[in-house]
Order: structure tokens, then sequence, then C-alpha cells
């Protein structure tokens, strides 16, 4: 904040000004700081924790990490790291569980590329795993990156400083987001609307459940994990909800609006497998509206953290400015 | 055994001879019952631990229960049931854990089962998942039944008698039992070994990592969930290798030999495929005399155990006596 005595006409109006441009330049340098720190991590853990392609049956390794380094942003382990920090703990303590999120994510985008699901050629750009490895390896392979998930996130050992009953509730709690109550729930409904008018409530389920579950269980691993209490957990679990449906939204956006390049996959898809969207039902502006609302009712219910929830707060920013 | 003293020329021998029948009768009774008994108590907890076909989306769970409920033997779960009770345990307080054994077996079937993995149309005498609901929604219905079986595993709420730590360190193993370095491993060799000339290593790990792995966490879940100690813990891990691998050889004779109704699917089917088997490396004699002699081995490894072990020897001499 500028300080108010500085405040005088002419070189005050200036001073405000700059501190205004200073100001942002430093938060929006440390939120690139924020998600560039956390995605080399998140990399490097990558790395250490799958194995390598020279691993015996080299065929399923290869297409599992050419998946996994096929240019994710990794958001969603950069969102455990927030929680954990937002509640006062240490992103390398749940680094295995942080990179378990990514895998799960990873195992989705395969599997729903399968010509008997979403049928797409490419993905980030590149060809789609069962373009480059066929079908069978492709299943397996999803099939794997979701095991591999699961072996992460309940290897105590590798998560010495968290109690074991923390480990367990957060496993637990992923793993609820991830069944047909959750993210396979929304998967279903998703492919069964294709082609059909859809009403306003199964539009909200299917972004919730396919998308939104698994954003909102990385922010509660990371509460969870770090044994918050559960006024705190609540909150971040309500945050979690709201910019989880604003990124699935925000996703319908750019399929209709990104540059193809940059999007790295074909831009108009959804239109074309007559998905139901947000764009489809409500129009673009009045998408963009519900999209930045959400994030607005996110941000709002960190009210009662400290500047360590910052992170969580430029996340959600990030979530609806994103163009990729 | 029968008394020494009964046993004169004569009726002494019949004596032998009867005490022989009647203890062999209610052998063969008890473990009957005890297969008969530890279904009943699975097939119950499978409709408690699993979405009902009303539960939203109906078809996901229609798809999962029409396999789960398909006509398995439960022969994993029972092995769990069968492995906390030879070091005192109680199959309740492990029911999730067993019910998630069944689940994770049913889903590399319908997985397996796939166009574009074994193409196969008959699964126990009824069709494959994908034949009946569509290719998108077998692989979902895979995906969900591994997901599922990871809810169970981590559900600390439903096994309140067995410590955290244990459930955690189970879950690990299991999973592992699982990843590439494990089932899904022995999968892709297998698939790849199609058409193939195999030498005995090759086989020899197929048949391992595919079926063997799941087999011996089944055992060694029961023996971790129920705290037991080391020396206990290796021999029945041992017993579960010797005895997975060997169900596998069967497995592979009884494509050959059994009658089609009873098996509930084509019989020849790894012959068409040019799969990778045993009978075709070692002829059938020979894979036979080793299924056998791996059986007697498996029941070696128990010989520190009293008669609360004895269901795990007659399910091990099940397994090369079954004809389905």
């Amino acid at each position: 904040d500028c300080p108010v005595n500085y405040v005088k006409i002419g070189p005050g109006i200036i001073c405000v000004f700059w501190t205004y441009l200073i100001d942002r330049f430093f938060k929006e340098l440390s939120a690139t700081e924020y998600f560039s720190e956390g995605k080399k991590l998140i990399d490097e853990a990558l790395q250490r924790f799958l194995p390598d392609e020279q691993s015996y049956p080299e065929n399923i390794h290869k297409s599992m990490l050419y998946s996994v380094f096929a240019g994710g942003k990794r958001l969603r382990p950069i969102l455990v790291f927030a929680a954990v920090e937002a509640v006062g703990g240490d992103r390398h303590s749940v680094l295995p569980f942080a990179v378990a999120a990514e895998l799960v994510h990873t195992y989705t985008l395969i599997h729903d590329d399968l010509p008997a699901l979403d049928n797409d050629d490419l993905r980030r750009g590149k060809p789609t795993n069962h373009k480059v490895f066929g079908e069978a390896i492709a299943i397996l392979a999803g099939d794997a990156l979701l095991t591999q998930a699961f072996i992460l996130m309940t290897n105590a050992n590798l998560m010495e400083s968290i109690p074991e009953k923390n480990i367990l509730a957060a496993a637990q709690d992923m793993t609820l987001a991830l069944g047909t109550k959750g993210m396979i729930g929304g998967q279903v409904v998703d492919i069964e609307s294709e082609g059909k008018p859809v009403d306003a409530e199964t539009l909200e389920y299917i972004h919730i459940y396919k998308t939104g579950h698994l954003i909102r269980a990385c922010v509660r691993a990371g509460a969870i994990l770090s044994g918050t209490g559960k006024a705190d957990f609540q909150a971040l679990s309500t945050y979690g909800a709201h910019i989880g449906l604003a990124f699935q939204i925000v996703d319908d956006i750019l399929d209709i609006m990104a540059d193809e390049g940059q999007l790295g996959k074909d831009v108009g898809s959804d239109i074309n497998k007559e998905k139901a969207t947000y764009p489809a039902l409500y129009g673009l502006e009045e998408s963009k509206r519900k999209a930045e609302s959400l994030i607005e009712d996110g941000i709002a219910c960190l009210e009662s953290f400290d500047e360590r929830a910052d992170p969580l707060r430029f996340i959600a920013r990030f979530f609806v400015q994103r163009t990729f």
C-alpha cells in the first residue's frame, strides 16, 4: 500500500501509480516464479518416482513417460503445495502425494483420448498416447499411472514427517474423488450426454465431477496431510470446489477461443463432438462472468488465511486468466 | 489319525481304512464349507461396498456389477481370509480389503477382454463387459473397479480393529503388486510375446507377474493387516508365490483340457492367440508335474503353522485339483 502522506496533487499521483505498478510487477514475478519452481520440483520428482525407460518391460514405461512429460502445467501438484503452505506446512513433505495427483490427471487424459472415448489424435500438440504406442499399451499405461499414483499415495516411507493416520485419510479422500461418485461419474455422464440437449443441472454435474473433484481433492489433500483443523479444511475445500468448476468452464471457453498452437489440441473439438459445455448453454460472455465470479467466491473463502495463502489466491486468478 | 492299538489284522485294517475315509470325508466337507461360507460373505460384502444399479450414473454401476457378479469363485478374497485366520485373526476385520482383491481381479478381466487386448467375447459363460456395455463404459468400469478397490483398501473406518499403520502397509504392498513391477508388467510381456517363441525365463516372468503377484499379495495382505512377525510373513509370502505360479500353470492346462461349459470361456483360446503357456513349452504332463510340485512346496512353507492354516493347505490343493 502506498503510504497516504505521500499522496499529494502531482507527485503524489505519480507515486501512487508507480507503487501500484511496482507492486503488481513483483506480484506477477512471484506468481510466475511460484509456478516455475513448483513445476521444476514436480518434474524432477516425476523422474524419480517413475521407473525409467530402460526399466523392464520398457514399452509400458516409455508410454507412461511419454504422456507424463508431454508438457503438462503441473497445476494439480502445485495446488497441493499451495494448500500445504497455506496452513504452514512444507511442500517437500508431501511431494509423493503431489506427484500422484499429476499421475492421476495423466491417466485420465490417456483413457479419455482413446478411440472408444473421445477419439482424439492430438494432446498438448503431440500425438495422443494410443497413436504412438497402440491402444493396448495406452489402456495399460493409463491403468499403470493410476496404480503408480496409489503406490505413491500410500508410501509412508517417502512421507516420514506426515502421521500415517493423515496419509491414509488423504489417500481415502483422493480416491473417493476419482471413483464413480467423483471423476468417473462425470466422465460417464459427459460421454452419455454427447449430441443430446443437456440441462443446466446435468452440465454442472459433469463439470464438477469430471474436473472439479480432482482439483478440490488436491487442495483438500494438502489440508488433510498437514492435519489442519475443521474450519480451515472446510474453507480450503470450498475454495477448491469453486476454482475447480471455474477451471472446466474456462476449458470450455478456450476450446472455442484459443490459439490452436498454444492450446495444443484441436480448437473447436467440443463443438464437433457435440459436448455439453458452458458456452453452448450460456454463451461466451455469461460463461466468462460465471467463471470470474466463481474465482472471486473461491478467493473469498480464504479470508481468514494470511499471506501464506497468496499462492492459492494467484493460482485461482491464473485459472481464469490462462490462455492454454 | 487312527489310534495304533486298534490296528490288528482283519478288523484293524478295516478300522484304518474307515478312519481314513471318514477323515477324508470331513476334510472335504469342511473345505467345501469353507469355500461356500467365504463366497457367501464376499458376495454380501460386494453388494454392500459397491453402489447399486439405481445409483447415478446408473450405467457405470450396472456395468461394474455385471462383471463382479458374473460367477467368480472369490478365491482371492478367500485367500485373504485364510491368511488372516492362519495367524489368529478374524476375517470380518479385513472384509473391505478382501473385497478390494476381488474388485482388482474383476478390473483386470474387463480390461484384458477388450478388443485392443485379448478381444474375448465370452467370460465365465457370459458375454464380456464391452460386448454388453460398449468399449467406453467397459474401460471406465475397469478404471472404476480399480479405484473402488483403493477406496476400500484405504477405508480406516471400515477396518476399525486394524491399526492404521498396518492398513497403509497392506495397501502399499497390494498396489505394488498391481503396477508395472507387478501385474501390469506381466500383462505387457504377455501381450508382446503373442505369436513369438518364448523362453522359459520369460514364460515364468509372465505367469508370476500377471497372476502370481496378486495371489501372493492377497496372502501377504492377511499377514500385514494382522501385524504378524517377520518369519511368519516370509513363510506366508513364499507359500503365496508358489501357489500363485501354480494357479496360472493350471489355468494354461485347463485352457486345453477343460470342458467348455464348465470353464465358461472358449477352450483353446490360448493356442488360437499363440499365447506363451506352460503346456506349449513343456507339454501337458510336465506342466501338471510342475504345478503339483509348486503346491507341495507351498504347503511345506506352512510347516510351523498349526491347524488354523489348514484352509491355506486345502486352498493350495484346490488350486491344482480344480476343473474350472
